[in-house]
C-alpha cells in the first residue's frame, strides 16, 4: 500500500481523497490543515485530520504528501520545504515560474534523497505530456491548446470580487470556427480572442446596477477584456440548479507534416465532470509512480516529462504487455 | 548526430527515412536490404544501400537499426538477431506473440549491452500510450479502440489474392453510432460488427464473375466475415486516381469515474495522410530515446511504457518545462 498524505482540504484535496477510494494499493494516512484539525470533517473515515505542524518533524508515516494548495503563494513556498522531508507532488500551474520552482523542489528533494513531481494535473500535466509526444514525433509542426468549455476558478473568483456581485460563475468556451481550422490543419494564426469566448453568469445583489457590473466585468484587464464575454444575470435558485458542478476539459490539438505536404492531426481531448477531481486522479497516479522511483533510490525534482508511463500503473510490466500494448 | 540504419526499404523502411530528413539531430547511415543493394535506388541521395550480411559483423556504424519488417515471419527472427549487435527498434504488432517477442529481444539485448524497443508505432504504440494513462488515471473504467477510417493493408491483400482481382483497397471505417455512444460514456457493449465496417474497392479482371468475387470477400474468414462489408467495383484508373494513399487513424477513447457518477471521457485521435510515415515518424522518435537510454548504461527489450517522454525529444529539459509543459 502507497499511504499518502494530503495537504489541504479544498476542492482539490477532496478530489485526491476521491481519488485514493478508487485505487485499491492506496491508502489515505492523514489529511494536514492550516485551520484547526477538531473543525474539519472528512469524507474517509477512520482517517486522522491533523495540523501541518505535524508534517515539519518529518516523521509522519506516508509515502507521498500531496499538496492541494493555490500556486500564487503556497505551493512556491510548501512544495520546496516538504520536499526536505516526504517525497511530495503538487500542481503548480504558474507558468513562468516553474523553472524557479522547479530548481528550488529539485535542490530540496535531492538533497533529502527524496522525489518531487511538480505541475501534475490535466494542464500543466496530461496537455503537456501530448505536447511533448506530438512535437517529439512530428518536429515540423504547431500546437494548439484549447479549454473548455468548462469552469475557470480564478476567472469566477475575479467576477465575484466585484461590487454588487453575490455569486458568479464563469465558463471558457473554445470558438468552434477555431477549433474546426486546427482540426482540418490548416495551421491558422489565432489571436486571444479568435480561440476563446468568456460566458459569465452572475447573481446580483437587488438593486444593483446591472449595466455597470457588465461593464466592469467586460473591461477587466488581464481576465476578460481580451475576450469575447457574454454576461447574464441569474437568480441565487438558477444558480444552485444549473451552475453548481466544476466541469472542465478541453483539446491539444497538433498539426504536423512527416514529409512535405503529407499531413498528420492529433488530437488529446478531455470532457471532465469535475476538474478537481480528475485533476486528483492524474495527482494519485503520479504520486504512485514518486513512491515507486524513490524506492529505486531515484531523487530529485521531476515533472511528468521524466517520468515513464508504466511507473503509473498498477499493473506489472508483463500485464500492461499482454492487456494495453 | 544519432545514425540510423534502416533494414528493409519498403513502406514502412521510406516512411523512416523521410522522418530522419525531419529531424535535424538524426541521420542516415545506411538501408540495408535482402535484395541485391545494386538494384535498390533511395530518396536520400550520398546514402550506401548496403547487404543485411553486412550488419551481421557487428561492426556497422550506426546508433540504431530500425527494423522494418513484417510481424509474421520477419520481426520474431531479426530483432533478436541484430538486438545481439545493436541498438534496435521494430514495429511488431502480433499482440499474442508480444510475450515471447519481448523475452527473446531482452534476453538478446541485455547480453549485448544494447537496447531494444520492441512493438513502436501508432497502434500499438502511441494508441498504447494512451490506454496505459488513461486506466492509470482513471482506473474504473473503460477503453475503445476505433481505428480508421483508413487502409488496412492487410485487408487489402487478402481481397487482392483472389482469383480474378487485378487490385484492391480495404477501407476499415468505426461505426458513427458506435463512436458517438462510446464519446457520449455511456460504456456500451460493442461487437466487432457494431465497431466496424469494411468497405472494399476492387479492379477486377474483364469477364470474372463479380458476383463471386463479392461473396468471396464478405465470407472470408478472420477478414470479413465478422463486419459488414460493401464491395465496389472500379477501374484501374479510378484506384489511382482516387485511391493511392495510404492514409489512416482512428481513436482510442476511455471513459471512467472518478467517484460514483462522476464520469471523465479522454479521447486520443489521429488522422494521418500516411500510415507508414507517421509510424516511421513514432519509430525515429524513440530510436533517438534508445540511443540516449543505451548511452547512459540502460540495456535490455522495451516498450513505449518503459520510456519517459522527454527520451523521446531533442529538446533539453529546461526547454521542454519552458515551453511545452
Amino acid at each position: 500500500m502507497v499511504k499518502i498524505g494530503i495537504l489541504g482540504y479544498g476542492n482539490l484535496g477532496k478530489g485526491v481523497e476521491a481519488a485514493i477510494k478508487k485505487n485499491s494499493d492506496m491508502e489515505l494516512a492523514a489529511v494536514y490543515t492550516r485551520r484547526d484539525p477538531a473543525t474539519l470533517t472528512i469524507n474517509t473515515e477512520g482517517v486522522p485530520v491533523k495540523s501541518t505542524a505535524d508534517l515539519d518533524t518529518g516523521k509522519e508515516d506516508i509515502d507521498v504528501l500531496v499538496i492541494c494548495g493555490g500556486s500564487a503563494t503556497d505551493l512556491p513556498a510548501m512544495t520546496p520545504k516538504y520536499a526536505a522531508l516526504y517525497n511530495v507532488i503538487d500542481s503548480f500551474d504558474t507558468h513562468a515560474n516553474v523553472p524557479v520552482h522547479f530548481a528550488n523542489v529539485d535542490k530540496a528533494s535531492k538533497a533529502a534523497g527524496k522525489v518531487g513531481v511538480i505541475s501534475c494535473g490535466w494542464d500543466p500535466g496530461m496537455f503537456s505530456l501530448n505536447r511533448v509526444y506530438a512535437h517529439s514525433v512530428l518536429p515540423d509542426g504547431k500546437d494548439y491548446t484549447f479549454w473548455g468549455k468548462g469552469v475557470s476558478q480564478g476567472h469566477s473568483d475575479a467576477v465575484r470580487r466585484l461590487e454588487g456581485v453575490l455569486d458568479a460563475r464563469q465558463y471558457t468556451v473554445p470558438v468552434p470556427a477555431a477549433l474546426e481550422a486546427v482540426r482540418n490543419g490548416e495551421n491558422p494564426e489565432l489571436s486571444t480572442r479568435q480561440k476563446h469566448t468568456r460566458e459569465c453568469f452572475v447573481v446580483a445583489e437587488e438593486g444593483a446596477d446591472l449595466a455597470r457590473i457588465e461593464n466592469e466585468i467586460k473591461t477587466m484587464p488581464n481576465y476578460f477584456s481580451d475576450y469575447d464575454t457574454t454576461v447574464t444575470f441569474i437568480t441565487a435558485e438558477e444558480m444552485k440548479a444549473n451552475h453548481s458542478g466544476l466541469p472542465h476539459g478541453g483539446s491539444v490539438i497538433y498539426s504536423g507534416e512527416s514529409s512535405d505536404g503529407t499531413k498528420h492531426v492529433i488530437e488529446y481531448s478531455l470532457k471532465l465532470d469535475s476538474n478537481p477531481e480528475f485533476t486528483g486522479s492524474v495527482l494519485i497516479a503520479y504520486a504512485r509512480a514518486a513512491a515507486r522511483l524513490n524506492a529505486e533510490g531515484v531523487s530529485g525534482a521531476k515533472t511528468v516529462f521524466d517520468i515513464a508511463p508504466a511507473y503509473l500503473s498498477a499493473l506489472s510490466g508483463d500485464e500492461l504487455r499482454a492487456h494495453l500494448l
